[in-house]
């Protein structure tokens, strides 16, 4: 089953709704841009590459809906949707990268008018979320090496099928691990404030029938001084050319405890996060939530914080690239210095390049 | 009103019951050892200061209502208690400290009779309360000097007048800088699992009139790297001879974050809290609590975690002394190399041992 596919009746697109499970397993069908763009910000679907694949699919939807007389026209409608649909998480580095993508299609048959440029852009969306299941298998082969058969391993947020269209980055990882035959044990940092490791990562392990504690983020200190544990293991929401990582909020001082403790800190990332306009993770935009998230949780029958506490909510944190043992991507392990490694990478042909 | 006191009538212990707050400001009245140990076990009272008070006037309980016919018979029936209250929290050494030194003033007049042993046990028990208040006048006096006007400064767990008998540790630190003045500007780590960030330290904040923002524990890094923070405060459970601290889980993370950022990282104590008989941080013992402290989160309604997920759950872990910029005691500042900082701090005469 995808996180997020194109339904032809309609059309629309329908995604998993993140924010009912693990007590229930519903999809959602977006019938509308605004709706992918709603969505997004509500985090219904969450995870850098299923909310690439989501925003393209949000841009075919569009032209399915244009009544514009000219592909200009239509590519003109569609370059506003797809700012729209760009604010609803400026952190993921996937959402603007499918968007461009999407859009750049469309462009290579402007002349041919509006209905070759719809159907190139649901050609483009539907080859951005078939690629990503390939891409994060490709991810959980090279990452696989890097695991042994009865390591423990800490991995902070979601990262698993539910992150992505399917598969998963991080937990794609340990899932191929897992898949090989390898006794994997992961420590599921709960991930405050919106507690996805718990509520997903803890379901898809289950699922899989992968071996699993859930403890605090505060915890992964903790175990991994005890050095019970082999590996840190995190996605990427956006990466910078310097090899810094913005990821899901407390992934700095995950990474920080593992290199105290001399334990290995990898990042599983598509290279369609990686954002090589940026210098740094500095130049990074950090998205501030809801307080209401940090505030707004219930111990037993009582809501927490006292009336008229404030919150601050940062979703996203830098992690510097020296802190990084090494990234984990769809074409091999990038190592130290990331900039060279990066480089021959890239000087491959990528696979949505040759599709 | 203090958090641990004496009530002749009954005799009982009486301790505002840590559990209800902010909802409810409600008095728990504690009529055998039994009743404060199970009090301090099940968190009603807690902070490793205010449990030492409680477990010293669990002790006065005990030598009231003993019938033993002699000094010496007293004193062995009171060792019993002893072993059972100091088994109530492993971690916190102020309770096994209070409890010898309530001990201690009973042998020393066990041969005047059961009547001198319980009149020296009482007597002492109230000592270290009233003692607590001033030892933490005395921390917030020395931290406060660490402090300036405007600054911003982390917080984990809960350290003020709730986890003492009065005024607090390193949230003495900070009330002090605010009696003389300065402007301080708190973010208050919510301290998962069980959020005494977000419950009792943003609740005394607020009595205080001290500006505060909640954030998750993971996101102290974030405000750490961005240089808007100038220092980060914890208490301690227990510090090693070594000046490692053994502090609610998350401090170890903390300190790293800071001492990455180049942040002050202050630990706030009493001596009474150094355990000189341990070499090093490795050998203090980590409670373990209730899985369910993890896992019984909510979020709107709908518990968080799903059925059947496993949870691991350690209450502290340990800082090394490394990473510790400053000690802040009653006897003033601790700095690197802890050992003879600590032992210039010891040749004073200690308040207790004056009084």
């Amino acid at each position: 089953m995808r996180t997020v596919t194109w339904n032809s009746a309609g059309p629309a697109v329908e995604v998993i709704d993140q924010r009912l499970l693990p007590a229930e397993l519903k999809v959602l069908s977006l019938a509308s841009a605004e709706a992918v763009s709603a969505a997004i910000r509500d985090m219904a679907v969450r995870g850098a590459p299923a909310i690439g694949a989501a925003g393209a699919f949000g841009l075919a939807l569009a032209a399915h809906q244009s009544a514009a007389g000219s592909g200009e026209a239509m590519l003109h409608e569609l370059q506003t949707t797809a700012a729209l649909l760009g604010r609803s998480r400026p952190t993921a580095a996937n959402l603007g990268w499918a968007l461009e993508r999407v859009l750049q299609a469309g462009r290579s048959r402007q002349l041919e008018g509006p209905a070759a440029v719809r159907e190139a852009i649901h050609a483009e969306a539907q080859r951005i979320a078939d690629e990503d299941v390939l891409v994060n298998q490709a991810i959980g082969r090279h990452g696989a090496d890097l695991l042994h058969d009865g390591d423990t391993v800490i991995h902070h947020c979601n990262t698993g099928a539910l992150a992505t269209v399917d598969y998963g980055t991080a937990l794609g990882v340990i899932r191929a691990a897992h898949e090989q035959g390898k006794a994997i044990h992961v420590l599921v940092d709960e991930t405050r404030p919106r507690l996805q490791g718990t509520r997903l990562t803890a379901w898809e392990l289950q699922q899989l029938g992968i071996s699993f504690d859930i403890i605090t983020d505060g915890a992964a200190g903790f175990y991994l001084r005890r050095g019970e544990v082999a590996a840190a293991l995190v996605g990427a929401d956006r990466v910078a050319a310097n090899g810094d990582v913005a990821n899901k909020i407390g992934t700095y001082m995950l990474a920080l405890a593992a290199h105290d403790c001399g334990v290995p800190f990898y990042c599983a990332l598509p290279l369609s996060t990686i954002d090589t306009r940026l210098a740094s993770g500095e130049a990074i935009a950090i998205e501030e939530r809801d307080p209401a998230e940090v505030l707004d949780l219930k111990w037993g029958d009582q809501r927490v914080s006292p009336p008229g506490a404030r919150a601050r909510n940062p979703a996203f944190d830098v992690t510097p690239a020296r802190l990084v043992s090494a990234w984990i991507t769809e074409k091999g392990i990038l190592r130290q210095p990331f900039g060279p490694s990066l480089a021959a990478a890239l000087e491959g042909t990528l696979p949505w390049a040759s599709s």
